[in-house]
């Protein structure tokens, strides 16, 4: 029997069965009163667990879909926005400011690297802007960006929204909108709630919704907080069909959260993400992330001399494990491993030792259990 | 034991078992060859039973998000639409137009009635157009546009887009991209493909797709064709995470489609409804839709005398059939049945008899057995 198949892309995550179990269940209609009850709890937690003073929103769509929705609220044609970017997903908002007619600057870190607060601080002191994006966890690079102190920063100017994109880290690192003075912060299901692709999530704080009312008509409909925020404030009112059993899962995905309680869920990835690193490097690996921001929800090891990309994915995938590619100029040179969510020890462990059996039979003299041993070692030295 | 509860409302339809497991299976990457022929497959199939002579776009959304698609790929601020409504959905049209700043022009029908071929051609000969927009099946009424009469007349003129909203109607109503002349045709995935909520379906012909290329640069992003049609091309393409289980389920209710062909679909809703109107009419309804335009995929019963719009929803549901309230003017004047999807006739003839024992229970005297023995001879009289 072939080894069941490991998702250790960074997203979609691997979905534990009593999530996937909702999508499975039998779809009601949207004003079914337990569902209409399941919805509200959704949005009730989700804004207490990452402090919203303001609206939490749940659509059918794609994290891609959130980023809009986080821009077209908060700023209108000739706004001027600073696009703090670290890799392929900061850059994104380069595109989408560009389609919106948006008046931009960017602060661009090296991939691997992350833009400084004080970086920040010097645009802001010489230009005024109407917000700021920073993307939390860039996943094509591996890096976190330090959105607490940047929060500070931008907190400074009461003028500039605080825009985080927090597709690759909300649930796994921490984020607080209170403490980090974050204005709109977005999300997608896939990623560190371990729930299948399908939803966006966004959280507007109370002074992202003021200057929605600011704003002359948006031109977006989907998009628009004005057609959603009736049945965010009340999940029986209609605007567009919900996806149920999406919304179900997520709802789950939130209980397990909360059962596992916020910070110890932080712990776990903190300690998981070290001992994946750790295992990475003893066996060769070079991590993309600088030591002074890598990322607790996925990590992006470059391969060591002699192990070829695409020998080593197709190998391990046959062990049973897959990972996903690097982007952009690490195409070819580096793979990209999640860990988030809801993967456990186990997971990780077998990853680390489908990758050892990999190394093995790619890289003649590979020394065997470095890199589980490190595993190992980093998970019992707390 | 309490009696089932099914799911009678237009949208969502009840989800077959086979279609709800594949939302249960594990999820896997985007990028899992499997996964990508699966999604490939659906795009082919889903151009093929259509007649489409351009692209498919299968995105995590909802039919409404499918709106704003067809008219933001297909017209520029300024353009000139024509809307013809006949009813909620039509005019929902409207309100998209003027967030877009299209110049508009409405004709609309009484609810219960549909705009005439003949009025779209009076008004195209009075004005020019860059697009149409007809809802084919307005499930505010349970009217149907004939759309294949208005295609023939909007296809004279050759500069003039022809958009068919089809959410309550594709794969239940006949439609036929190339033998209608339709340029955009959108859906959803909750009504007659009888999948969970979760997915909007467009279909752009080659005429649409080479409207895009005459726009400048549109200002949405998720709803951009340019941004999806690489993947939709090729499925192992990126641009936003697809709902990877949502995508199974509909090729699911494709492979279902194909398997029970599609005349033979069309040939089911229609004895299907014509058994169901004819139940609801020997029970005392009265329909809003016209005997002219009446739609196969929902019917829209006004009660008669005596009865009270909640204590007969609510009756209904207590005997386990959940039905739809009516919308504007007819809110607390009529209900709303969906028989479309994957609906069989022992659903159909479960709901008439809850619907008897409803009315034996609210209208004194009501004599038991007319609506159902309707049903029955409608049924064995073809």
């Amino acid at each position: 029997m072939k080894n069941r198949k490991l998702l250790m892309i960074p997203g979609p995550t691997p979905v534990l069965r009593e999530i996937q179990d909702e999508m499975g269940r039998e779809t009601v209609a949207f004003g079914d009163s337990h569902f209409v009850a399941d919805f509200q709890q959704l949005i009730d937690d989700l804004k207490e667990l990452w402090s919203c003073d303001g609206m939490a929103f749940v659509v059918a769509a794609s994290g891609t879909f959130a980023m809009e929705m986080a821009v077209v609220n908060n700023l209108k044609q000739g706004d001027r926005l600073l696009i703090v970017s670290n890799g392929f997903f900061g850059d994104r908002f380069i595109e989408i400011a560009k389609k919106k007619g948006y008046e931009f600057d960017v602060i661009s870190a090296p991939w691997g690297k992350v833009v400084s607060p004080e970086e920040v601080q010097a645009q802001l002191e010489n230009r005024e802007y109407d917000a700021v994006t920073v993307t939390h966890v860039d996943t094509s690079t591996g890096a976190v960006a330090p959105i607490r102190e940047i929060g500070k920063v931008v907190n400074k100017y009461p003028d500039t929204l605080y825009i985080v994109d927090g597709v690759c880290s909300v649930a796994g690192e921490p984020v607080d909108m209170t403490k980090d003075h974050i204005d709109v912060l977005f999300s997608g299901s896939q990623k560190a709630f371990g729930v299948a692709p399908g939803l966006a999530l966004l959280w507007a704080g109370k002074k992202s919704l003021a200057r929605r009312e600011t704003l002359p008509d948006v031109i977006e409909y989907y998009a628009d907080y004005k057609k959603w925020a009736p049945v965010m404030d009340d999940t029986k009112k209609y605007f567009a069909t919900p996806a149920v059993n999406m919304t179900w899962a997520m709802k789950k995905s939130v209980d397990i959260i909360k059962a596992e309680g916020l910070e110890n869920r932080y712990e776990r990835h903190k300690r998981n993400a070290q001992a994946m690193r750790a295992a990475l490097e003893a066996m060769g690996f070079t991590l993309l992330a600088d030591p002074s921001c890598r990322a607790v929800t996925l990590s992006n090891p470059i391969y060591p001399k002699g192990v070829e990309d695409l020998a080593f994915r197709s190998e391990l995938e046959r062990q049973g494990v897959q990972v996903a590619g690097g982007l952009g100029a690490y195409a070819g040179k580096m793979f990209r491993i999640g860990h988030m969510g809801n993967v456990d020890e186990h997971e990780l462990a077998a990853t680390v030792c489908a990758i050892e059996k990999t190394m093995h039979k790619l890289l003649p003299g590979y020394e065997l259990g470095k890199g589980i041993t490190a595993f190992l070692k980093s998970l019992c030295t707390e």
